[in-house]
């Protein structure tokens, strides 16, 4: 994987540059549509691909384990010809969803005990498990196994899990190294910066997870309930000490105002199921302002739902499909707010080209916040 | 509305014709998919008309005058505008919702009072609101108010209810006749034979319909629980004596197998939520057979889930997203067995035209038929 930063903007942190990976480039600010059980929910690929024009998307390596299991997608030829997707992926570790949607594990030295949401399965992940199925699952781009503690936790607490993140981490990166990848086609591994919101912790993690000299890195543990001022604190500590020249991935994050302000603190890829998820509850993002299309108003304004991302389809006919729980609606509002949160990392990047990033994140923010 | 017979199949009572609209034309034999509520579940129009080349589609009056109502699609200027959808529509007249839905009903001489089943708000629906009903709702074809009688009735009550139906028939053709189309298309009203499974009242029912005239004529109380030799029977009883001239819609019908058997007795319309309710479930029609793909034995099928109609997506991922209960399962499945619908109206047609349609339908039953 190569990283190449082609602008840097005078007035911020934030920077424009080109991921080549194995599979196609990426260009930076990102957005990373969320397909957890290996589909983006209620959009088909081609859409994913040809119109909202996704450069990379996720899947949840803990949900893809479970169902459809390793046997299947390696039997496939990896996760993208199982989909079919032929650009990037990413996929995370298993270690978010082992904390969020199991209710009984044990976290040891030697990895986490759980028990499957779904069948109540005991099952065990380690660095060199997480790390193995990763390999089978075959994405671009996967993460190293972590702990991403709880908001809010002790300091103790957290340190402690900050240090085993870190032990974990150099035996993701030793098992790593002792293999290849299965398809043919390169993987790189991201070490994660945790430290939960204490400055000493994120310093000290940042420090580390510089010196393992990934090809990228990314900072964990934050959009998980703290204060957003707090987030963007620790996020421009780490940003401000992990190395220039490798792509920052910030997990998990978020408003379309938290993806612009970190960017301008030096961020370059971003995930989050706010699109998705708020589509699907009708919460709909535009370049106007924020849509609630369960709203009265939009009863009877047949005018389209954004002019640019999704012209034939109405207001009106959108709030009918999401109050009668039709699925088109979902597919149309997913459409219409992964378009967005792609334009959005688009726009951005230009500005950032063309050197004017900060006045118009200054003059959009606003326009982006506009309850309509 | 004009319908020209071009060929008729020596070895059958099957015709192959055009339909004449307002909005285009439609070529029968026809399967209709059904959008209860102004969505093909799961289908976006452009996939609907671009890609399974559907030719009519269908909305339920039930649905669409309880949500989103009828002050929503008038001032749409219909509902062609509503869902953004070109090409023609059918509604039905909202009675047989109205007997399946409804737990509450009273039928009177002057209609039926019954609640919705949404909100439990009283309605009454009466044959000419339910013609100022779909009137307003602006579909090229609509459906005379009926009583559907239930599976079994006794003899005295299907009589009655036909006598019924016919009476309510006639209040429905004044109304029609004293209303202009709201949104400057042409639209069409088709009566519908009622009798149950008595020969006496079908072909009662079947002579006083025919006498009326109109445009096109249903074959209703059908595929309602009755044995299917029961249903050729009175669909081929009724056939006969409708005009030869005018499209013959069976409603509700049904499997691959009726539709063809059902071509084969004179019939040229069909609709049925059969090929997008089976789909959500898993079942898929193929021309090589019917797939069950939650079946174990998909799982490592990393073929097509069909190599012509949707050739980009296994049956291993159809299985994984159906079992994850993914809405793209639903609309990849929905797309195969509409695209698989569309096309058995299609072949069918064609073997008309080429006057083999006797051998090729003897040929087909058993591969469709097949469980693979």
């Amino acid at each position: 994987m190569k990283f190449n930063i082609s602008h840097k903007d005078t007035g911020s942190k934030a920077r424009a540059g080109i991921i080549e990976t194995g599979r196609g480039v990426i260009n930076t600010p990102i957005f990373m549509p969320v397909g957890t059980q290996g589909s983006v929910k209620s959009v088909p690929q081609a859409v994913l691909a040809d119109r909202i024009k996704a450069q990379i998307i996720l899947a949840n390596t803990y949900h893809i384990f479970l169902r459809p299991g390793l046997e299947v997608i390696s039997k496939a030829g990896g996760i993208h010809k199982f989909i079919n997707w032929q650009k990037p992926m990413l996929t995370d570790s298993g270690g978010y969803q082992v904390f969020s949607l199991s209710a009984i594990r044990k976290i040891k030295e030697e990895g986490v005990f759980f028990r499957s949401h779904l069948d109540g399965s005991k099952i065990f992940f380690s660095p060199e498990i997480a790390t193995d199925i990763q390999r089978t699952i075959g994405a671009d781009i996967f993460m190293a196994f972590d702990e991403c503690p709880p908001y809010p936790c002790d300091h103790k607490y957290a340190h402690d899990s900050m240090l085993l993140t870190h032990r974990w981490l150099q035996r993701c990166v030793k098992r790593f190294n002792e293999t290849e990848p299965l398809y043919g086609v390169e993987q790189n591994l991201f070490p994660i910066v945790q430290g939960s919101i204490y400055k000493d912790l994120r310093i000290a993690s940042a420090q580390f997870i510089a010196s393992q000299d990934m090809p990228g890195n990314a900072i964990g543990g934050l959009s998980v309930g703290e204060p957003v001022e707090q987030m963007y604190e620790m996020t421009e500590l780490v940003c401000d000490i992990l190395p220039l020249n490798k792509p920052r991935y910030l997990m998990g994050v978020g408003t379309p105002a938290n993806i612009l302000e970190c960017i301008a603190l030096g961020v370059d890829m971003f995930d989050c199921v706010m699109p998705t998820r708020n589509a699907r509850h009708g919460f709909i993002f535009t370049s106007k302002g924020i849509i609630n299309i369960k709203n009265e108003k939009w009863k009877f304004d047949y005018t389209p739902v954004d002019d640019v991302f999704t012209p034939e389809y109405s207001k009106a006919y959108l709030k009918h499909l999401i109050k009668c729980n039709e699925m088109l609606g979902a597919t149309i509002a997913s459409t219409q707010n992964l378009s967005f949160y792609m334009w959005l990392a688009g726009e951005a990047r230009k500005h950032i080209v063309a050197g004017d990033f900060i006045q118009w994140k200054k003059n959009i923010l606003p326009v982006l916040m506009n309850k309509l």
